[in-house]
């Protein structure tokens, strides 16, 4: 099938190839309609390497897709043929020790779309576990369908945080991730959000999104403006997103006594923290990877109208011009948040 | 001054009584402004007691409120003259065990207002320890902050229920608590909530308050709908908030494998539970008794329009008519859900 | 194979039938050992059903059992021919919505040993899953890898109490799974253990068995006696494992404001709680159902010496008598509380 | 009175103080029996500051102490003339927000003994808070009262870790801090910890003291032997205890998926940590601050026999020895855990 090719040497081609899939008892085959770009496959593209994920191959990229059934295997029970659906990019083993004990994001054999050797679905079709399919309810689009995947990982944070209704979020960082982190605090939970950066249209789109408040940290204290908003008492729980290492005062500077931190960004080197400044308040820090068992339920936030992801969605291009959505998100436009790629029209 | 004082042979009158408090150096005094009118305050009314709270004295009525400082004592900082606060109604022993280990709500001692023989608040003025008194955000009404208390029942249960993010609620009974209570699982993070009654107009008035589907016990089955909603899978948590002792099996049918229960309704005679059904779905069943370290947390939805207690305050008195209103209260029309009094204008 | 086989007409025969497994890649052939008799195998015996499941066929005995791997699977890794193990007789579907989410005892699909129509291990030879097939350590011997699975049931109990180090515990019912309920909640962080019964004997036994303080509660108020040793507070937990349904009083009237209660004994009837006493202390109950993820701690924690079973293996009977035990087992002296049938010798 | 007074000019005396205390009518005054030194008193000996207190007063030294009441006040009902305590060395204004959420231990306004500017306890007698003083079970000698304060640094440490029971625990550091919450970490229901430090002698005492593994980090690889011991699933919690800033790879490399870090451990200068690493096992990491609620508990596990800190302490002067004693724990024999000084006899 005609495919976006990674190659080893790093060019991107339209072209044909095949990915060897065969349609198993509990799978489904999937006709794709939209897939998002996310930020691990432009830095395939620019990098070649993620960690120890090398592009030895040539690899489709693309992992946040939706699209519609168009065959099921004859022990899927819960889905069938035109089914509008989004997928879970990661394939466990479900027998292996954290599958069982239900962290199946966290086993080390999982198989994720798009990266080495797997992969990905910017493609017309794809076949994947039907246990990993889940059906998009009417009111959500093929666009808002291929958000969850990138939802998942603030849902999965904001699980981590364990939020009492009314908690005070903070997020570091209005990138993509940091502004689907607020999104899903709040439907969670939070009755507002603190959010940090530099770029202020970043921070001029976040504050449209709900109860946010913006903080230029380029000129303004954030530890200022959460204690007078708090009497000094602090946030309930800071999310990271930023992922750069010079945010260790504002991963505990703001944060209240018996407050909770979770780590959603991955910076690339060490971070120094000064663990006594931690211990003084006793925070708790949870690092998250990925997500688990959470499309359902960004689904459900989404089709209830607690969550909006439509604004996020800056730009769409044509399948066949994959190549140029790809230059565009390597340098985006200071507004660009999310861009996708329309692979297919719906199959029914 | 002037009051509305419960007599010990259960006649309301508006008359004078002297309440004889004294402004402590960490008190506050405080303007009335409104003053809803709860079930307990009905109660005494037209039975004397609750359980071992007996009416043997005059008392004064109410404990839903809300108002304006108009005095501080020395060492209060946090409040000053001519903020609007709302009020917790309940005053504990801060050294007591239960209180020294966060949970000051269980305290035995817990002096609460309009419980006999400590006198309630539909009156002009009242003094409250400064640590129990909320100021109110600018969007804020006296009638909005009149309805913190009840709330507070709500996001308490909520609190208890450990909600993950996009979790599906059901909620028994849609009197007021039901409803504040559907109406803090919603904003503390489930995605929808069922709501049953038996009454339509109740069940369309909660219908109309966000993503909750009306479940008419009479004629449906709320199983069924559960099921049908989560292929067979059931509710992630229960709200118990009818008092009555017929539910049994609405709380646990549909239910799913380790989910949750809060049981926030008193029933006044003991339940029957088939224990072994619950063990089989591994139900945990949380029991929730008022509130604790949470009109803050109210308020702040509230502020944040998370949550909108406007539809349902649906009937206001003026004071001098608060016998008239206790009338109504006791035989409401069908669309009744909160009567307040309002006492007095605000004071600046 | 020669086993011990319950006819549909009730009759115990130790004959020949042929299970008609098969060793497939992830399985394991395990010959016997030793296998414990309990409640469950008894009350098929005498009734011939346990709730839905009915006695209908021919069916195996037996499902505490421990033994020695004859022969690996392909695909099986972490054991080894001569492995000394014990083994968890309940197979799930691990991709069944429980499992995936860690809860696989609460599949309702799983099979288990024993209960209609999956027979039992009184006989030679097993095969089964390695997935849920433990190494002993070489501290353990077969009698107590066959203590194993009823240990679990108290270990389970254990982890849903959320014990914090130091807690006090309370265990309606001193039968076995009172006893290992004991064992498991001291082993788990209790500093002492009240256990109720009826029976002296029982009693004077858990008293021997490490911090335990036997309740008679024929002449002696349970409430009284944890309050004079808390100053009044409270038991922090409750575990019920009698099965009684007259227990409802011991269940709330020893518990402290914000204890827990963990329901372990399945009650034949409805039981009727007085939901306010279990408000007025804001009571948590967990209910227990069987066991996951337990058996390889509860080998950590006999090995290591914190858990001793040995005291409660108090009769032990040779395979070609296995009916002579069922008939003991089934109007036991007092002083019983674990019978066990020895199978085989070891197989290296 | 006669106490251990530390000048600003960091000399110690032995010479007469008042300190100045009146009894109140929840307080009690006590007979100092026994006092252990701490790490923090030695610090305070040799460097006059730990972080922003500073020694510019004289200050009476200790804060690790045993005795007798002597005297109660009018409102102390718990505890009468004779009875032998341990006290909490910190008071908190129950009226702080912290304290107010159960969280005393993080209010900034503690007061704290033996930190400048408050007093410490090397000397005959204290007046303190009856709430914050704890009857010694008879079967607790004052010696072993007077380490109940360390322990509870290990207990609360035990608590933060939520322990399942059987979990495997790694303690990092085998001073006195890495052995109590070794032991904590084993009657919290740990079933092995294993236990590093560079000091032979002081792993030859931690391996004595129960299912206790030494692992030399000289010479020995810690990730090595738990993966070899856990079939490569890794530790469930581990203790950071030395308070180095070289143990970064030690806190994550051993540790399971989903497992919990709790950081006891204050290091001098920030540490660095590659956050990626703690992602890939969604690693918590829970910070500690002395403790809170736990007395109690670590008396109940002294006294049930859980706990037995006898052989930590390895050393005892008399009172008038008291320079000696630190001038012996400033540079202590490598066998030496616990140094204590006895003040005065018993008094009843």
């Amino acid at each position: 099938m005609q495919a976006l090719v990674l190659e080893p040497d790093l060019k991107l081609n339209m072209r044909e190839i095949d990915p060897g899939e065969r349609l198993g008892p509990r799978d489904v085959r999937i006709a794709i309609h939209t897939v998002g770009i996310c930020g691990s496959d432009v830095h395939y593209y620019t990098h070649g390497r993620i960690g120890p994920f090398v592009v030895r191959e040539p690899m489709i990229l693309g992992h946040e897709a939706a699209g519609t059934v168009i065959e099921v295997g004859d022990g899927v029970t819960h889905l069938e043929r035109g089914d509008r659906v989004c997928m879970e990019p990661g394939i466990p083993d479900p027998s292996s020790q954290a599958a069982r004990r239900g962290m199946y994001h966290l086993d080390p054999s999982v198989r994720f779309w798009a990266t080495p050797p797997v992969h990905g679905v910017l493609r017309p079709e794809v076949i994947h576990p039907a246990d990993y399919t889940f059906k998009l309810p009417d009111n959500v689009s093929f666009a808002e369908g291929a958000m969850v995947e990138p939802l998942a990982v603030g849902m999965h944070a904001a699980a981590k945080a364990q939020i009492t209704p009314g908690d005070l979020a903070v997020v570091l960082g209005a990138g993509p991730i940091g502004m689907v982190t607020a999104l899903a605090a709040l439907a969670g939970g939070c009755s507002r959000a603190f959010i940090t950066d530099v770029q202020q249209p970043k921070l001029d789109l976040a504050a449209s999104l709900g109860p946010i408040t913006p903080v230029n940290v380029a000129g303004q204290s954030l530890r200022q403006a959460v204690m007078d908003t708090t009497d000094g008492w602090g946030a309930d729980v800071i999310f990271e997103c930023s992922g750069s290492i010079h945010v260790a005062n504002d991963l505990i500077e703001p944060l209240r006594p018996g407050g909770r931190i979770v780590y959603v960004g991955m910076p690339v080197e060490p971070v120094q923290l000064d663990i006594v400044a931690f211990q003084a308040k006793e925070a708790r820090i949870e690092t998250a990877f990925r997500y688990a068992h959470v499309f359902d339920r960004a689904l459900a936030l989404m089709s209830s109208g607690a969550i909006d992801v439509k604004p996020l969605i800056t730009t769409t291009f044509p399948f066949e011009q994959s190549p140029a959505a790809f230059a565009h998100t390597v340098q985006p436009p200071a507004d660009t948040v999310k861009v996708q790629i329309e692979v297919g029209a719906s199959v029914a």
